[in-house]
Order: C-alpha cells, then structure tokens, then sequence
C-alpha cells in the first residue's frame, strides 16, 4: 500500500505534538509514554494530528482497525447542529491526542464518560466526518437552510446492477470514520462522540473492519487470498493527491481541502470462491496471488499492460477481470484512494447470485470497501459503473450497505469541522 | 489477568520450537524470522506450541482476537468423523507453528488454501477442539456409536431466566475456538479446517471478539469500561489448574486432561447502560470503575470481603452485585477460568427488556464470554443460575447464543484430538 509513505510526513509533526503530549502529562487517561512509544516495532508516534487543513484520516498510513458509523438527526434546529458538530470537533481534538474529553459538557450531574480506553493508548486514532446528501435536502426540504451549499458532487449514488443495499446499513445525514490500532480505541470514539448526539442524532448503522498484521513496506492481503490496494496514488506526492483526493477550487469553497468518501459494504461469498482453482481466481482478479504482479509480470508494482497479447493474440489481462475493469488507462485516468478493511460478522443466512446459487448459513464476512477521492463522478462512480456491469468478481461480492459523504477540510483549533459550511 | 503467567511457561518451550522452524524455512509460508520476532515489544515468542497433554489454547496468555466456531455433521459415517478429526488436527499442528497445510488431502486437483495469511506470522494462534452433546446423541440417536462415552458433565444447559437464545447462535455438534494476536490468522484458520470438512460438516455459528491492547500486567476493559477477568484462577499453580480447570480421574477416561468449555453471546445494552451514573454502575459490579477494586477497597487484587458492612450495617458490597453473587465465597469455592472478549457486530434492531424499554437501532456489541472449567454443573451452571436469577447486571446484558463443548485432552505427535474416545 502506497500510502504508507505518508509516515514520513507524520514523523514531522512528531516533535510539535511531542510538546502537546507533555502539557497532558498527568490527565489520567492515556499515558503519554505509552503514546509516544512505537507500535509493533515501527519507529512512528502512536498519535496522529487532528487539527490541519485536511482531515488527517484521510492520509494517515492506514491504522489496523476502523468502525465506520454513520448517524441521522433527529433535531430540526440548525443550532443544534452546529452545537453537535462544535462538541465533536473538540472532543476528537483530545480523544485523539490521548486527553479525556467530557462526555456531556453542558450538564455536569451527567454521568462520565464510558472508561473502556482508561489507560489505553490513542493508537494513532483519526476521526473523518462526513454530510451526507440528506443533510442539505430531504424529501425536497432544505431542513438546516443548507441545500445552497450543497456540492454538486455529492449525489446520490445511482443503483449499480447487482445491488443489493439493505437500508438500515444505508446513508445517512452525517458519517465518522474512527480507525485506530486497536479496535476497542476506536470503538470507544464513536460511542464518545453517540453519547454527545443525545437529543440531535442518533446512530444509523456501522461497520466494523480489520486489517492483518502486514509488514511496514507490505500490501494487506483481502479474505479473497489477494493484495488489495496495489495501485493507489502516491499519498506523498501533493500534486498527485490535489488531483485524485482533494477538493481544489471547484465546488462551494467550504468543501476546500475536503474529501468525498464512498463506503460499500461487500459481502463475499468465500465458500464459493475457496471452490474455485487458483488459476480461475487469477483470472478473475488479473494478477498472481501469490506476489500480487499483474498476470505475466512478477513484480506487484510492475505496471498493467492492457495491450499485452499471449501468442495465440488473446490479452494477456483477461477482458473481465478485476484490475482490467478497473484500471486507470481504462477509465480516463480515473483514481480514487483506496483504504479497504475486512470484515467479520459471523455467520449469517444468505445467497449466492450466482451458479450454484446456494442458500443457507454462510460467512456473513467480506470486504469494507472505503475510498477517498476529489469527485465521486469522476471517481467511484464512473470505475464502478464498468465494474458493476463486467467484472468477473460480481460472481462472489454482493454490495449490502454503504454511503457517500463531503468530508470537508480539516479544522484549525478553535474552529470546528465544516464551520465554513455555517458562515 | 492471571493468566499471562503462562507465558513464563511458553518461553520454556521456545528452544524445542525455535528447531522446528528453522527446519521449516524456506516452505515459503510465514517467514520464520518474524514469527520469533517478538509481538508489540513482548519479551515472548510469537507462536504457541500445539501438541501436548491438553489443548494448548486454554491456558496460553489470552490473544488479542477470537474466533469461535462451531460445525454441525453432515456425514453419517464415523469413519468420515476419525477422518476430520484427524485431518483438523494435523492442519492445526502445522498452521499454529506457521508452515503451510494442505486444504484437500486426498485430492491433488483441489484449489489449494485461501492464502490470506500469506507472508503472515502464526501471531500465537491457538486452535482448541470441543465436543458438543449432539455429537453423542441427537434425538436419541447413538449417530456414531458413541452415546456410551458421553460425559455425565456435557449435560445440555438448562434455560436459565432472562435466556433469549437464537438457536442459529446456539449449540453445534463440534466447536473450535481460534485465537491470536491478528483477527485475519484466526478467521483463516477456522477458514482453512472448514475447508477441510466439505462433505463431512458445515460451520453453523461463528462469532469474532476482541482484546483491547493493554499492558501486559494489566486486566483488559469490557465494553462495560470495567476491568474483566481479575480473580481467575491462577494458571501457572498446577494445583489450581487440576482443581478448576482440567478433567482428572472423573468421568470417562478419553476426558483425562480436558476441559469443559462454556460460551455466552452476551448482547450489552450499552446506551442504557451509558445513561448511569459511575455510582449506579460501581453499584451493579461490585467494584470500582477506574481501579477495579472491590467497593471499599482500593486495589484490583484486594480480596472481596462478603462480610463487611458500612457505618448503617449495610453490606459495603450490594447483595445484588455482580461480583458478590459471582463470587467463589457465595458458590460453594466455584471457580471458572474466564477468556472473555468484547465484540462488535455493529448496529441491528433490538431491544432492553427493563425499563425504559426502549427498541429501535442499537449497538449489538457485548461480551463474548467463554469459559473453562472442570465440570460445568460445578462452575458456569452453578454460578450463573445464582447470577441469572439475582444479578442487578441482568437489565443491561442478554444472553443471545453460545453452548457448552467438551474439549478432550491434547494430542501427542501422530495423535488426533479426542482420538482415545474412538479407541
């Protein structure tokens, strides 16, 4: 994965926050040396940053753990919006530096805070907020006098052949991606930031994803056996990522510096997918699993030729494979920052969509696909268009659940996120 | 938690195994450097052994990931049975030590293993086998000829008060409990041993939970925010472990060195429970939030005093309390070795069963409690029909699935677990 190259930029921030660390020094929540101790042998802090012109979620070398929850209002006030979203933004700014944050600010016979991180580390925990479209309109009402400002960008996701959305795992008026090391780190975060929304929003659905234990240099493998995640943007290249994953000057300003990301929930049906030869899954994919190189070539970074022919002429990339569909050269230049987890949610009753379309209890485990790019129409949605309709892996994932959402830039303290959305 | 105490004991075996992986080198599976490297700067090797008088699982220091299954028989044949058994026996003497094992024995034109965990360490995975009483009889049928073997103590649990088992989370005619420090190791290794049960049986629940990384002397938090798993019995006293925890002349003899072990699904109401004060909550445990400590008390390992009573000759700890009901002093010395771990299966649609009632959108996260004892009718069954009936702790928890397994003794080289019982 590319974007692991972003620790060195993480590394800078290393001695600043270092000051921060130590004015905490004493709070009774995480201890600062912990914090500052490397995880699992990397030669990185375990904090990120929160405050930034970008969120830092979004680039941060991608943490082993996330819960991705999405939340609906239920306040029709604009204030109380703006309140909720003041009260998040301070709370990440501490509960991410490894400082306890107050659960319920204005009421202090409220009970505490939940105590499940009580001396645990931070665990390089990031928090990404998001709006979804029903923030600005819903059922043709402008409900918080915002759907002025409502990006272009951000519409709804068209249905995709093959969908299989279930609601309740569905949308949203607002999203957070919490990750961290640890996943009771970033479980706590969302329950933190649910205990603030008491009497504005409620949570709506979440998912929680995992990532193995790769090495620092190495590409995570998916629950289908393969690396995933080859071919991202160089995170450390400004020009690549002003391109690719963030908002320049098109848009309403208040989404500079932002984001949008799509999350889709996809359920693979592994028992049918263990069933196939490796050579058939190669296919399907358009690389060796084994070293994660585009068929015919033997390095994992050796670039896709689409033009390749074997000597019989036939293209050496089958026609429907995977990495074909979804390839640059093969969608305008299209690149979206990929930051997939797997996940596991036991067994659970469910079908395949295909030949032998078995019935019955089967892993209810897959992939949570989450990416981050400038424009969804120039991203997701026009490489998943082509993938939806041709992929050869359609036999084996079904998308159950999911969203789009404008993240918008990061906060400066004192600010909160997405404040210039209020100005 | 006591039980990282037995990792003195694993470091005794590091030498013997540090032998077999050298011999293992270059077999192109987990790199044997990294597997002895040690895990989040633990002074320990990262792999467990595998054979041995018991199931080395139940004691190992507890793995940050679990992954507990259980299999239903398709095949009527004992034959078919030996012949998993002992096909799931050799794969798991080879994957726990981190070398590759074949998926389909006996076909050479099968698809080869999933391969996920590729390029991974084994992360000290442990894989513990148990016996559910349907393997024995299942409506009054002797289905493999062993009805005669049957432990007196695999009785099936009686319905306790407040029980809302869903029987697709319940029961099964063979468990395996898979663990290790990397959730993709543990899913892959249940992955791998179904794979090798195509045609004999199906994996009927499964459920994933998680350790929050704490320090190595420390008890890890539940979801709950207390510390769990304070006074387990001490593992490394041979006499302890012999007392509470393992199978010695009782029972049939195929048992000797076994272990019964008990899994509860228990779903937290966790906003409820969010809506308490600290004191209402220390109230329900019986000790303090932030220490753990027995109310009144100021340490963790301070011994709970059944007797003590406050200046109005009230009990210092609620007669109602988790930890006095719980506790070995109320239970006639009942002790049970507690291995529990929180999950997170996101948000789903469900209800409190206390006021205020509330149904809707919900975490559905909680405890995956599992448990090893002696003889269940002495350790969970007695305990927890004082706790089910009593405990003020029951209007925020609900037993959802789970099921009692026995787990035979360990396998020797050339064994297979649970072997003698076929003899």
């Amino acid at each position: 994965m590319s974007d692991h190259e972003s620790s060195k930029a993480s590394r800078r921030g290393f001695l600043k926050r270092a000051g921060l660390i130590a004015a905490a020094a004493g709070s009774g929540m995480a201890a600062p040396a912990d914090a500052l101790s490397p995880p699992e042998g990397a030669a990185e802090p375990a904090i990120e940053p929160f405050y930034g012109h970008r969120q830092t979620g979004i680039l941060a070398r991608q943490q082993r753990h996330t819960w991705f929850a999405t939340f609906d209002l239920d306040t029709q006030s604009r204030d109380d919006l703006i309140r909720l979203l003041r009260n998040w933004t301070d709370a990440a700014a501490e509960i991410t530096q490894g400082r306890p944050a107050p659960v319920h600010p204005n009421d202090a016979n409220a009970p505490a805070e939940s105590e499940e991180t009580l001396g645990l580390a931070p665990a390089r925990l990031t928090l990404t907020f998001g709006f979804g479209a029903s923030l600005f309109a819903s059922n043709g009402k402008d409900r918080y006098g915002l759907a002025s400002q409502m990006p272009q960008a951000l519409i709804e996701l068209p249905p995709f052949p093959g969908d299989q959305l279930i609601e309740a795992r569905t949308g949203g008026d607002l999203s957070v991606q919490s990750s961290a090391d640890d996943p009771q780190v970033a479980f706590h975060a969302v329950r933190h930031l649910s205990q603030l929304a008491y009497g504005a929003a409620r949570i709506r659905w979440g998912q929680a994803g995992f990532l193995p234990d790769a090495k620092p240099n190495e590409t995570p493998r998916n629950l289908l056996g393969f690396k995933d995640g080859t071919n991202n943007p160089p995170v450390t290249d400004e020009a690549a990522t002003a391109k690719y994953i963030f908002v320049g000057e098109d848009g309403p300003s208040w989404m500079r510096g932002g984001s949008y990301v799509v999350a889709r929930r996809i359920l693979l049906a592994l028992e049918h997918w263990d069933r196939m030869s490796r050579d058939l899954q190669e296919h399907t994919i358009g690389r060796h699993r084994a070293t994660g190189a585009p068929l015919g070539k033997s390095d994992e970074f050796d670039a896709l030729d689409v033009n390749a022919v074997d000597r019989n002429g036939n293209p050496v990339t089958p026609l429907h494979s995977h990495v074909r569909l979804a390839n640059a050269a093969n969608n305008g230049g299209a690149r979206i920052l990929r930051r997939p987890y797997s996940f596991n949610d036991g067994i659970n009753y469910s079908g395949t969509r295909w030949p032998p379309w078995r019935q019955g209890m089967a892993y209810d485990a897959g992939l949570f696909f989450v990416c981050y790019q400038r424009d969804p129409r120039e991203g997701f949605i026009r490489i998943f268009s082509k993938l939806a309709e041709f992929d050869l892996l359609n036999q084996f994932a079904t998308h159950t659940g999911g969203g789009l959402f404008a993240c918008p830039g990061g906060a400066a303290p004192g600010e909160f996120i997405g404040e210039r959305l209020f100005a």
